[in-house]
């Protein structure tokens, strides 16, 4: 221990009460990573992790982390699947889980207050109490925070009905570098007093200052919702179904899209009978006061593509929606997979699918496509059977909005050998070229590289495939103004 | 003319075509203000107004803004009622209403790419051809730009169901200050790759980049709408009936609030019978397919707190709804007026809304509000009867968001004469008093100074007793980041 290399948890240790830090082996590898993929990344054990319980604590931190010149890797629950919350060397961990109170319920101006910490489940679970909801619903809802949410901007189902998080969040208490505490925004649903530093920090990946505080927009939960399972022999009929759709100005709460593959691997893990009934499957939800009629709609217009459509009422259909909400939605566990999260403007969902297609096999992997529809977000998932990778060199790899995780020691890098006759390396080869193909056909069509999913660590290879020297500059210099010695979230998010 | 006082007129013309150019006087003195309030500004004649048709017209304007060191005041039609576009010593006008191409209309993805001087009801006609609509709706909206509406973060009257201006904005082309041309966003509803640079610009009010390019999102226009006209005799049990409508999970397309004052002045200028038949009136508007369902259940909701309700198909309920779109709705000439554009959490419309009465019959001035009460966003206007200002001393000052306006000579300087015998210095500073306490009364309800106007020059003075110091030094720290030498629409938006 030197001068220059001070010992960062004793002085934790001198600043916050044992029950609100560890320095305990397993709980610093288990915060060590998050359920992103590991391949291109170092894993570094932290130094420590603190669970803050007050907006004072996390400055008194972050002072620290000034003074002392550590790096912060703040987290929530660590669902993210980008490798957004992976630490860096040297780094202390910032864990927000414990500031999970929520401050303020105000059904009547249809607001909420949150600490960053509290579970989105439940926020709605208390709002639900008032005929509200909170609309952003990504897939991880029952497990991640808001926090984790605003960081990422994270998408969901109902997103094009009703926004992705941005679109709910009001404003925002942060705590900058320097251990300041500002408050962006306003409380009410419109508001254009000077620069929107709030939309700002949302999505920003924790990299320009901590959010401890956030007000969040609810909605009316709706009383009244209807589900519709519609097969259809032909993906390309069931991509014109979605257009009919908005043809018809009917916008439903969800429009997810499952390709004949996920069918299979549904019926495989459900002992369902999807796949029997056509290639394609479209779930679709509407709801609010007008839900029976937009899914009447809805049903003529599919029956009238030739789709076979459930009757109203379905309780198969209620199902399917509800597997699909909380998860990839097939279960299956026996292959080693990477997936991705690219959007494309919706006309081209079916071109897109048909090229992914194509590079599955060209480069001999499996694929299967799920897609939310509605707004064009794919996951596409590659994958190779298990059996083709030796065990032991098998990394698991996953990139899914699922909840599978693993925490690693340090010093576990996950890297891939590229000799040609190692079949596992081999494998992992031909999956990443076809996760590669597939994003550089996304931005071809006019898409981005990631619709919810962030770009944390994982994705940076990719972000200079869609952004310009000039907007990479300006990102910089935008880091720069909220923290100039890069402290918070160091090597993510931005290029 | 000397070294360090370049002939910017001369240059401009070498630069570009004179139909692009005008250094003609009256035009100048046109272009030198826009239709905000006057008092605290001075007014400047700009040295030129350059009509740009291209980006490369506006690149090339913006680096000889660089070379020169003149300042740039980018406007479009000039409909800012916060002094947006004024003009400072020594600028050059960039309008850019003459860019005003549809770009791409793109019905099956919903969107739609626009140059910055297209017309909002312009984009709107074209988009109804496809079945759809451009959402955000200012009362502007026959005659702003899109360009000025993103600039502005523009509201109206359909925000609280589908959003402001920024929620429909997916991408922008900017102009940075030095010529360079970056693209933000993507042209997907979602996408989280980066820092969001495309809201930040959005309501920056030209002070980051110049906007020749908007990508946007169009939702589906309703073939239903059903109008309701509901009159109470008390404010408070039309704000409660607001409340029990969000109860009821309906979200109206639009939800207006008048008072008496607003009645009586409709009655007056159009004939009407409204302040008969009560003292405050709600005008809401349903759409989309349960659009019928939805009005039955606010007429059952606003009929059961003893409101006389609209029957169905009430063809006045309409009109009125036309007059409230149009303008501020009431066609008085006869007053000196200032108005006002806060926000509040909406649970506090009718202790605002009592607040300022009080403020009114303090300050011996007259009020009437209008407001979006679904979002809780007030247009409270504050006037004295125009004989009151001895003619000749008395300001034109408006506030509001209708289409008045007058050009100014240069050097016309709107100042109050504070000598207490003077009656019309008497009734502006009774005004101006009435406002400033209306402005403090929303911050201390936990609203906001501006709701949609944006703040221009004209609300600078009460823009730090809404945002921090430090809010204040970050934005400011964000200005030099695109704009150190501030050369863009310098002295608004910020501190």
């Amino acid at each position: 221990m030197t001068a220059s290399d001070p010992d960062i948890p004793m002085i934790l240790r001198g600043a916050f009460a044992s029950h609100a830090l560890s320095t305990d082996p397993a709980e610093l590898d288990a915060h060590s990573v998050d359920k992103g993929p590991l391949e291109h990344w170092q894993v570094h054990r932290p130094r420590a992790v603190v669970f803050p319980e007050s907006t004072q604590d996390v400055q008194k931190l972050v002072r620290l982390s000034a003074e002392h010149g550590f790096a912060l890797i703040t987290r929530g629950a660590g669902t993210s699947v980008s490798g957004g919350a992976n630490t860096t060397e040297g780094s202390v961990v910032l864990n927000l889980a414990r500031m999970n109170r929520i401050l303020a319920m105000r059904p009547e101006d249809e607001v909420a207050v949150v600490e960053p910490g509290v579970i989105n489940a439940d926020l709605n679970a208390a709002a639900a109490e008032h005929g509200l909801m909170y609309a952003p619903d990504p897939a991880s809802y029952r497990i991640s925070t808001i926090g984790g949410n605003v960081a990422t901007n994270a998408g969901g189902l109902r997103c094009a009905k009703y926004g992705v998080t941005r679109d709910s969040v009001l404003a925002l208490d942060v705590v900058l570098a320097d251990g300041t505490l500002i408050h962006t925004g306003q409380a009410t649903f419109k508001g254009v007093a000077g620069y929107d530093l709030t939309s700002l920090f949302v999505g920003s990946e924790g990299t320009l200052g901590i959010v401890v505080g956030v007000t969040v927009r609810l909605r009316h939960l709706s009383e009244h919702t209807e589900t519709i399972a519609a097969f259809f022999e032909e993906l390309t009929t069931a991509a014109q179904g979605v257009l009919e759709i908005g043809k018809a100005r009917v916008q439903p709460a969800i429009t997810e899209l499952l390709d004949h593959n996920t069918m299979l691997a549904l019926d495989e893990a459900q002992g369902s009978d999807l796949a029997g009934r056509g290639n394609t499957l479209l779930l679709i939800q509407t709801d609010g006061h007008g839900a029976a009629i937009e899914a009447e709609i809805i049903r003529e217009v599919l029956r009238g593509l030739g789709a076979l459509v459930s009757d109203p009422g379905s309780t198969e259909s209620e199902r399917l929606i509800e597997l699909r909400r909380h998860a990839r939605g097939d279960g299956v566990v026996t292959e080693v997979r990477v997936g991705e999260d690219v959007a494309v403007p919706r006309s081209k969902l079916v071109d897109y699918i048909r090229a992914i297609e194509g590079l599955a096999q060209e480069h001999q992997v499996q694929l299967k496509v799920v897609a939310h529809a509605g707004d064009g977000n794919l996951h596409p998932t590659f994958s190779v059977p298990s059996a083709e990778l030796s065990p032991g060199t098998a990394p698991e790899t996953t990139a899914n909005d699922d909840a599978a995780s693993a925490a690693r020691p340090e010093g576990t890098s996950v890297t891939v050998d590229p000799a040609a006759d190692d079949p596992a390396a081999s494998a992992m080869l031909r999956l990443n070229a076809a996760l590669d193909g597939s994003v550089r056909l996304a931005l071809e069509m006019g898409g981005t590289i990631s619709g919810e999913h962030g770009i944390g660590t994982y994705k940076l290879r990719w972000l200079d495939w869609e952004q310009s020297e000039e907007v990479i500059a300006v990102q910089r210099r935008i880091k720069d103004v909220f923290d100039p010695e890069h402290r918070l979230n160091p090597g993510r998010a931005i290029l």
